[in-house]
């Protein structure tokens, strides 16, 4: 059983919403859910970011982490989730046809993590939660704990990033790639396999090699298909493969995914308005940069390569990395290492 | 200019030809390309493996390694080298209309390395040649290689296997998806991106982050798209993917790209008539493993457990590793690594 939130609903703001990109959405809606209670000065907040895929209720894909007693201890925090600008778990984004009826979702416009986290800024306003006590995501989730503490600096204590930093050439190119998968399926024969394959592709950069040999190795699919009799019939890894895009398409949609991923792409330190060290120099949290020594798509390097020029322009920051065999998903597979970092990083306040 | 073979032949064989599969092609034509010249008692001759894409044609592809003088000195060698039975340029294959114009080339029967090699060793045959200097191979060509050691162990003196091995499940997972991709393209709408796909989706695996991030970092398409502005517009890493998948499309085609990719991943030591360990016993054959420090699709370690078993199994194995930042191709790219590694086992003669 998924750990319930406390309070889910959207927060709808009927005002224009300006993106970086200068376009402009007529109205937003933000849905959000909360675990724990709001204690009566509003201070013991701690707002979570999904990541690509999630929603915002943590407690559907942060299984173990959030509760009573664990790392995300819901008897002293509340924590705050926002569903992206952009997706489409009940925020504003390409497929919310209650905004975009008449429009198909490429129209979408562009939207950017610094985007993503003012719309959430809004929301903690609208909710009266002027000091949050932590921010905390993986992944792009951890883009925009970083976008957080450059663009709201007094607003949080700490930021804790787990898996992230900008992408690298190589994340450029998966991102790419799935991108165009989901374009062969537009342009191709309506079938909805492209979103499918980007997904099996995005799980290659998730998992680690490593880790599918020691759950798949060379074996035969599970169904009983010999991989030696004819070239469609699959290997283990290729059948479990396959049923993830499988179970992806059925909850997720193309112009999502392009939406965020583009917005992951377009992730940097500096900015139209700034240049990486201003940004970093504005920094007041208290920030803990969590690199996986198994990540491909954000390696652990890059995401301490970021520790170090932090700390050359007087941000507050830790370095730590978790050993898993995970890869990038570790953030959420591995309960165990994930739970005893965010534990001291919560607990030793 | 690319070095220009000293022949360049088809040899034709009438007879049938059993696949390991037991399916049966009613004649074969091997493709083959000789650089240097054979001598009096053609015992000087050294068989080259292509790689999954290449052609007999060894001075198009290996360049500035091959000719007077090179590593693979056409002074003192004859090289050949055969086009792979199921490939594209010359041999009877899965786009081969002369043997199978009535067909699609979906029909086009499963081929193993072992088809592929013994298919080679009749080449040989004919051409009178009983005992090679040498055979060397990089990718499913190493995996030639090393089959060619364990089938025919009178045939040759050494056996040189580059950035080869058994797949493992993230290799499997790779070829999987751009098989996938393929797939994609047939079902739709006649469309030829799929196999340009494939082919970007591959070229992730061939490299290396360091590289990519070298060689491109986070800059915008060198055309001047500007990626900020719009869904579509590009990073540089993506026009050259692009770039390099529009490319291959116009010189090769999915029944073979799915052919030869299915050969890799079939491609195992062991086979149904026996075990691994009688495979390697076998050998008798000097074995030149050689790693390569920043492959992704056969990682070093991989190649070096192999070199392990081999030694536990009797095999002369030497295991040499290339440090290179190329990836998984720095034995085309690195000419001066590769070069120097290929001379050393050739002299040393």
């Amino acid at each position: 059983m998924n750990l319930e939130p406390t309070i889910e609903a959207d927060c709808i703001f009927d005002e224009p919403f300006e993106l970086v990109s200068g376009a402009v959405l007529p109205r937003l809606n933000q849905h959000y859910a909360i675990y724990g209670e709001l204690n009566a000065d509003k201070s013991n907040a701690v707002l979570v970011f999904h990541a690509l895929t999630g929603s915002a209720r943590i407690g559907d894909w942060w299984h173990g982490l959030i509760g009573s007693g664990c790392a995300l201890n819901t008897d002293e925090y509340a924590f705050i989730c926002i569903n992206f600008l952009g997706s489409r778990y009940g925020s504003t984004g390409a497929s919310s046809v209650e905004f975009y009826a008449d429009k198909n979702d490429s129209e979408f416009p562009l939207v950017t993590v610094a985007d993503i986290v003012r719309a959430q800024k809004q929301v903690l306003d609208r909710l009266g939660i002027e000091k949050l006590k932590a921010v905390v995501g993986g992944s792009v989730g951890g883009m925009c704990a970083l976008r957080f503490a450059t663009d709201f600096p007094e607003a949080t204590e700490k930021s804790i990033v787990i898996g992230a930093c900008e992408l690298s050439a190589m994340g450029l190119a998966l991102n790419h790639l799935q991108r165009w998968a989901i374009r062969l399926e537009e342009n191709g024969n309506g079938g909805n396999d492209g979103v499918s394959l980007a997904r099996a592709l995005a799980m290659l950069s998730y998992k680690s090699a490593d880790l599918f040999d020691e759950k798949f190795a060379r074996r035969p699919d599970r169904s009983g298909e010999n991989p030696f009799e004819k070239i469609d019939a699959r290997f283990d890894i290729a059948g479990y493969l396959d049923y993830q895009g499988e179970v992806f398409r059925k909850r997720f949609d193309s112009g999502t995914y392009k939406t965020i991923t583009k917005a992951m792409d377009l992730f940097e330190i500096r900015s139209n308005y700034d240049s990486e060290e201003a940004a970093l120099r504005r920094i007041k949290a208290q920030i803990y940069l969590i690199g996986i020594s198994t990540d491909w798509l954000f390696p652990a390097k890059d995401v301490r390569a970021l520790a170090g020029k932090m700390r050359r322009n007087g941000v507050d920051v830790n370095y730590i990395e978790m050993i898993s065999p995970d890869g990038h998903d570790a953030f959420l597979s591995d309960t165990a290492q994930t739970s005893k970092i965010l534990k001291e990083i919560l607990i030793n306040d």
